[in-house]
This record gives structure tokens, sequence and C-alpha cells, in this order.
């Protein structure tokens, strides 16, 4: 991230600190601090004032913050952090109100509060506002994350064989990752059949049979930016209820992705989904159409039924309408798209459906 | 885990509870969802009452509490969090004043005030401190997790060669121990050379030269229960200063271990290993000896210079000093220690501390 960009962040964030009223924020959630700092260590805080902002960090990080973060005036703490934070509040003269944010434990802000002098007031989702909107360097982050993604699951192909058990194949596509570069951005979900049914199904060490079905749902962290995929294939002879799942949902999400456009409304696109899921008589999934992406894996905005908002141009979010049958079977297929003022750019174009090991 | 054993927690709990005048305790915090339900998904919370323990949750998990949580009442929700649990305790004639965890969020604790008709009221720390006591199952599953973690390191053995970058070993590992049934309890720390001076180094493409130094600081999460290790050795010629360092830094954490005893001053454990290192005229590292280990890497107790109290027998903790030499080098060796009534058992011995790829 060049310095430009972070001092950028910085700027907007005050105008929304001044329209807040507020003096100072106080960033306690790592993403958040992320994009303000570049320091993507854990267990650091990160204060922005008028005039700069602090790396509240310790002896673990400061080599890690000092090469990271050369836009910010580190600190590092040897005593509990609510009291390194609040000897820099109080020293601030400027400073009268901070902003808290909404993720904040219950046990930060009560020994906070104890140690400070000044008003601690709620500012909730300042970051996460302007986190939902992407710059270039973001979006190409979160593309190289899901080419990662592509060439990792192209690599294991041919090993996705009869036998092969859920932990082993999670395994495979985690080293793949890791060799080319990047890491996973969550926990590799790997279903055979009917384990797929279970949305967040944790690898078993279940084997692969020859006539079986396969869901993988994984991610890549790139340069801190993450991706979200999920691809369902057949392996051997699927049978006819998968296949029309499969069909279904394959529409489902076409019709999702067509509905993507600055400016639409957020729950029409969960709609679109779901309505040719219910058309086709098989059971509507119960999670949200989608969610952003970004420095986490689940960011704003939600793309669900609920959803009051609407879409904007440079969000990006996954669109992964599903269809699960206890006992059965589940298949899900999900793609990160970028919202464009025109329509749309389908960020994981490079890791094909069609899948065939 | 039986079902005796999930009974036995929730009245350890009640117990807790009338002590402290509390009719409910609201869990939020994963892991400690996890010990009162046995349930091992996110999003969802529970709450302990004088009768029942309910376990709240969506439709992505429906299958897996039903099949993991046999003592609970499972309630599925489709509208928001503090919603659901606010209808089931304004519900519940009996509870009056429910407990809430210093974790809890204060997004969520605002929402639940709002909806909620009865008192909420602080109760901290109250599973944490009962799970900082294993029992049988929790120590062999830690047990078992070191023993893959010794397992996967040695199958990787042969393949720690010169070129090799530290995004392919921390792959290479963490592929072991899911082909072995079990996956990483944190993101692995492979740092190469002066890299390992920073304590939570992130892998990087740096590659191993034919005279260098490794550090590997990884777990393994078997049955939800974790281990966390860390070795270090040469390849080549390591030089005499890592050789130093390296017996320098054995000393002190055999002084510690040696240390360890039911009854013993926490904070007298953190001395033994933090005076060798400085007797040594070498840098005394600047974070904790140790931590608890269990269904979460870092828990009760901390062990450190501001630890107040004393070890307890059934403890499980990790003991591991350091040494950082900024630009040069870093040593850390850390193994899982069960504390008991005549002194210890070191749980990870099977991973063998000298280590010549």
């Amino acid at each position: 991230m060049d310095i430009r960009t972070i001092k950028n962040r910085a700027k907007a964030v005050r105008n929304q600190l001044i329209k807040s009223r507020i003096d100072a924020l106080i960033l306690t959630k790592p993403a958040n601090v992320t994009y303000v700092t570049c320091f993507c260590g854990h267990d650091s805080w990160a204060i922005i004032t008028g005039r700069a902002v602090y790396l509240i960090t310790d002896s673990r990080y400061l080599l890690q913050a000092r090469s990271q973060c050369p836009a910010c005036t580190i600190i590092q703490r040897t005593g509990p952090m609510n009291q390194a934070v609040a000897d820099l509040l109080n020293r601030l003269k400027s400073v009268h109100t901070a902003g808290i944010e909404a993720s904040m434990s219950l046990a930060d802000f009560r020994s906070l509060k104890k140690a400070v002098k000044i008003r601690l007031k709620p500012a909730d989702n300042v970051i996460e506002q302007l986190r939902s909107i992407k710059d270039k360097a973001e979006i190409a982050a979160i593309t190289t994350a899901a080419n990662i993604a592509a060439k990792a699951l192209e690599r294991i192909k041919g090993r996705i064989k009869p036998g092969i058990s859920e932990n082993r194949l999670a395994g495979l596509l985690e080293f793949e990752i890791r060799s080319l570069g990047a890491s996973n951005s969550f926990e590799t979900i790997t279903a055979f059949g009917a384990n797929a049914a279970r949305p967040h199904h944790q690898p078993t060490n279940k084997k692969l049979k020859s006539n079986d079905t396969v869901l993988i749902d994984f991610g890549v962290r790139y340069k801190n930016y993450c991706c979200d995929l999920t691809r369902c294939f057949g392996v051997g002879r699927a049978g006819n209820l998968y296949k029309k799942v499969y069909d279904v949902v394959t529409e489902a999400q076409a019709a999702a992705i067509k509905a993507v456009k600055a400016g639409v409304r957020i729950c029409d696109v969960d709609t679109a989904a779901r309505r040719v899921i219910a058309e086709s008589g098989l059971p509507v999934f119960g999670h949200g159409t989608g969610h952003g992406l970004g420095l986490e894996v689940h960011e704003l905005p939600i793309v669900s039924d609920k959803a009051k908002g609407r879409l904007q141009a440079g969000e990006v979010v996954t669109i992964e309408p599903a269809v699960y049958i206890a006992g059965k079977l589940g298949v899900r297929i999900e793609d990160d798209i970028l919202v464009t003022e025109r329509g749309y750019r389908i960020l994981s174009r490079n890791c094909p459906h069609s899948f065939r090991p």
C-alpha cells in the first residue's frame, strides 16, 4: 500500500469524525486497524486524531509495525492496552471525545472507560462503510486471490480420486495455496455427498466413493485481501437429483449476478436468486445470497432479503445461492462480483464452474 | 464428549450462577459455547438456566447442532440473534437476571439490552475458569494433538532443503496435519534467519539458504482441542551466536518447566525462565513465558510476571521462553505442560527438540 492511499484513508475517516463531533477514533477490530495503518498483526489498536494515526502494539509486533506502517506513530506498550491508550488520549490536549467501535468488547470498554478522562462515544461502522468501496489496488488484490484459488484448484484436479478423505483434500488445496505464495482466508470446507447439506461443514476423515459428489468452499488471502469461492462437482455417476439441483443453482446464481448493478436494491439481488429456486420446487436456502469481501471474508454489504440499502460501485460481494437436502446432498456455487456503474465484473471468472477431476 | 460430562459442566456453571445470584448465563464466545454444548460451529449462542442448556443457531448449523448437542434444547433463529435470545429469556418466567460475558461486543450488548425485559449483569470468566482445569478426555485430546504435530513435523523432515520458501514449508506442514485427520489450531509461523526475530512473523516467499536457521511455531486442533509447539533448528552451519542462544533458551525452558507444580505462584515460573536468559547477558523476551491451552490456543492461565494466581492441577500451559535479536535471529522453544500435584507432565514430549532436516 502506498503512503498516499493510507493518508487519503485517514482523511476520509477525519471527515466522518468532524460530522460526528468526535476528536479521535479508537480502532480495535483488526481489519479496521489494517485498513488505516497497513499493520496486519494482532493485539494492536489504532487511534486516528485530527493530526496523526497511532498504532499501539507490543514487543512481539514492533519490528513488523516499523516495516509495515511508515505513515503511523508507533507506540510500544509494556503494560495493559487500556492503560497505554488512556495515557495517550489523556496526553492529547485536543481530544475531548473519542469514538469507539461497536465490535469493542465489554471488557475493553469497561477498562478503557475507567482509565480515560475524556468522553467515549459510539462511532459504529465508520471504517466498515469506507472499506465497503474498494479502490483499484484492493480490487487487484482480490482478483489475484481469486486467480490463485483457481490455480490451486486446477493443480489438485488429478488427485481427487475415490478413497481421498475430506481432510486430505482440504490439506492438498491449502498446500497449493501456500505454494503459490498465499494463505487460506478461512478454514476450507470440503464436503462429500450428504455432508454438503451442512452449509458450514467441517472436513472429516470421510472418504470419497466412486460415485459421489464434492463441495469445496475455500478462500485465498493475498496481500491481506480475501476471495471466497465454492465449487461443486460429481465423481463417477452423480445421480439425476444432483444434476437437477446443480442446474437450478447455476440458474439462480446467474439470475442474481445479472441483477448486480450500482443503484440496485440489495434485497432485489437476493430475491433474484431465491425466486429461481422457489419456482423449481426445491427447498430455498436459509442463509443470505452473499456478503461483502475484502480485508475480512465477511464484511459489508450483506446480500440478504433483509438488506435495506442499494449496491454501490466499487463494492465486491459474493453471490452464493444453494440448495440443501438433509441426508442427501448440498450444492452451492459461489463467485466474487465487483459492482460497477454499468453492472458487474466477475473477479473469480478464471475459476471454471465445470470441473471434472 | 459423553452426555454425563456435558451435564456435569452445566451443573458446575449453575453452582457459580447461584453464588452470583444470576438465573441464566448468556454465552457468546464460541469456545465457551462449545464447552457447555459440544457445538463447534460459529454464530451461535448458548444460554444456561437452572433447568436447561439452550443453543440458539441458524439454518446453516441446524444439522450440525442436532448431531453434536444431544444434551441441549436447540432453537433455530430466523431473525436477528438478539431478538431470538430476548424472545427466549422473556418467555422463561424463572429468569429475572441474566449474566453476560466480558467478551460480548458493545453492539451485541446494546441490541440485547434493548430487546430483553430482564436485568443483564456482568458475569466474567465463569466458563473460562472452569475450562482452565482439564479432565482426562481433554488432556487426552491435547496429547493426541501434540502427537499429530510431532508426526507431521517428522514427515516433512526430508523436504526442508535450501530453496524451499517459508510459505511452502508452512503448506507442507499443514498438509501433513490434514492428512493425519486434524487441522491447524492457528496460522503456522515459519521464519527463516532474521525473520525469526519477529515473534509473530507471517510466512513469506523468502527462501531457505544453505546455511540458515528455521523457526516453526505451529499447532494442531484435534477433537476441538489445541496444541501449540515451537521448534528451532539450523540448516548447514548455523553459526556460533545461534548455538549459544539455542543453548540458553533450552536452559531457560528447562528451568521454567522444572518450576511447574500445583500451588506454585505462576509469576515464579515466568521468572525461572527469564532469569536464565538475563544471567546469560542475552536480551530477555518481551512476551509472557506461556499461556493456557485447550479449546482455544490462548486461554487461562496466562504465565507472565504480572500473573497473580497459583498453578492448579489439571491446567495445561505452554512454556515458551525466547531470545530475539533484531536483524539477526530468533530462537523460541515451546512445549505443552500439564500441571500435576507432584509437578508436571510434558504432553508434547513425543516431538523431539533436536531436529536435523
